[in-house]
């Protein structure tokens, strides 16, 4: 039997970086379903499933928190972690199954636009949390993040503005300003998980 | 005059038993006014008087926790309970008031379902509450509560996914979809009440 | 070279009124934007102005905390204080932001009285701030800004129920359903910041 010589808190690292990779599939996912919708019914199932390997993630890292006396950082901001990537999950898994409640028939190119802007966004997040350890140089990550986040915002404004304008049947409204609102939500989300690992950062700095 | 024998902290479990059963009536009032429509306005009357009596509850368990060095748990989860049973209470108080607002003529099946299902969150948090002085075997309460906050969602998704289906009115899915939402929102502060106990029992587990 | 003799703290105190002052003033703007509907272009670009103000401001309030050991009150409490400030200041551009992207030809009375209402709170919000460093006689400014709150919420209540009972075009639901339910929770957000002033005073009673 080898001992383990790596240190109990890199591991809480690789965890992270874990939840942000599963994160991110799920991301991709709900892209690729809005690019190509004839394969939804697949799609929607495999977000289920990696809402679920989120959730055990989760629970991993919860209970090593328990079970351990020195944390990395802050105890309260590992929780902010994991749970900001939990939201952004949540979210992503809820447009996935939004569209299918709605019996949307066909994804707009806003849609489409906002889904890419959320895995650009969980690659950023990703590459962060891999060089968390050593506390220094994520600048450009979140400078990237919040480009993209007004990106987003440009695109949503103008789907909006739109539905307004161009004399759309009222069922059609009802349906994608919820759809617009949720990647909204969805893409603040990524920003606010962006917010905690600044927030990390800045106290180690 | 009689000394008080009962020693002060048990007071405080006394008064969150208080606290779930005002909001277990109040729920029970929402479920009434769905089944019997007909009784609504007097049933909204009561709901709102349910409310006043609730912030009545919470303002007394804080002047009491403001008056005692000695509580029977943190200060914060004292807060997060009764702030938690504060949400529920609005919550149903909102929904009942919400049908009124939209002039709704008929309850449907879905939202009478919601509503039992609020009501039995409730008797299984004011259980909990009853024995939480032990702080143990608490566990099934807030299994059976997450297993309600299960059907919920299937009765919510099956009702919006129809509300999308079958030709309605636009009027008509504006109305349910928020008051679904609302239902589900309640639904959702009943579990938050109990992931609250559930901290609160694994601290001094 | 003259010595700073104003302590630290007062120059705090001045910052908290500065920012109140600027939401005050982005608050008259909205107000102005639904009263004279035609100056909407201008109004609209200047409340965006007023809110990069403000995130200056908070900047400055934000900096001047890390560099300060001693301040006035709680650090927790200085930054509830300049969020507080920070959510109505969004919230209000938000309003008239909307207000064009759903392309609103005529604002409604409701809505009007809505804006006054966010305007006198702001007010009351500023002259509270002008004499927070007293920490006493603040009460009638808390009491004023609920008086104000309940009269939103009457307003609201009618308008709401107007847009079910009137046989509406169900675009127009959507629309000032969104608005009016924006303004609302502008109004509650000055509540809010009503509230963490409150708690700052009783800690200081």
């Amino acid at each position: 039997m080898r001992l383990r010589l790596m240190p109990r808190e890199e591991r809480f690292f690789d965890l992270f970086v874990k939840d942000a990779e599963n994160v991110t599939a799920a991301a991709e996912m709900l892209k690729r379903m809005l690019a190509h919708y004839d394969e939804r019914a697949v799609l929607a199932e495999r977000l289920r499933d990696a809402e679920h390997e989120g959730d055990q993630i989760t629970h991993d890292i919860g209970h090593r928190l328990e079970a351990t006396f020195v944390t990395p950082f802050d105890r309260e901001d590992i929780h902010a972690l994991i749970n900001g990537l939990d939201d952004v999950l949540d979210l992503v898994e809820e447009v996935g199954d939004t569209f299918g409640l709605y019996g949307i028939t066909e994804p707009t190119p806003a849609a489409q636009q906002q889904a890419g802007i959320v895995v650009q966004q969980c690659h950023q997040l990703t590459q962060a949390l891999n060089q968390l350890q050593g506390f220094k140089d994520l600048d450009k990550y979140w400078i990237e993040i919040h480009r993209l986040e007004n990106e987003g915002d440009v695109i949503v404004r103008r789907a909006i503005a739109d539905l307004f304008r161009n004399g759309q049947e009222p069922m059609e409204v009802i349906k994608w300003k919820d759809l617009y609102g949720l990647l909204e939500e969805t893409i603040d989300a990524c920003e606010d998980v962006a917010n905690v690992i600044e927030r990390i950062v800045v106290k180690h700095a």
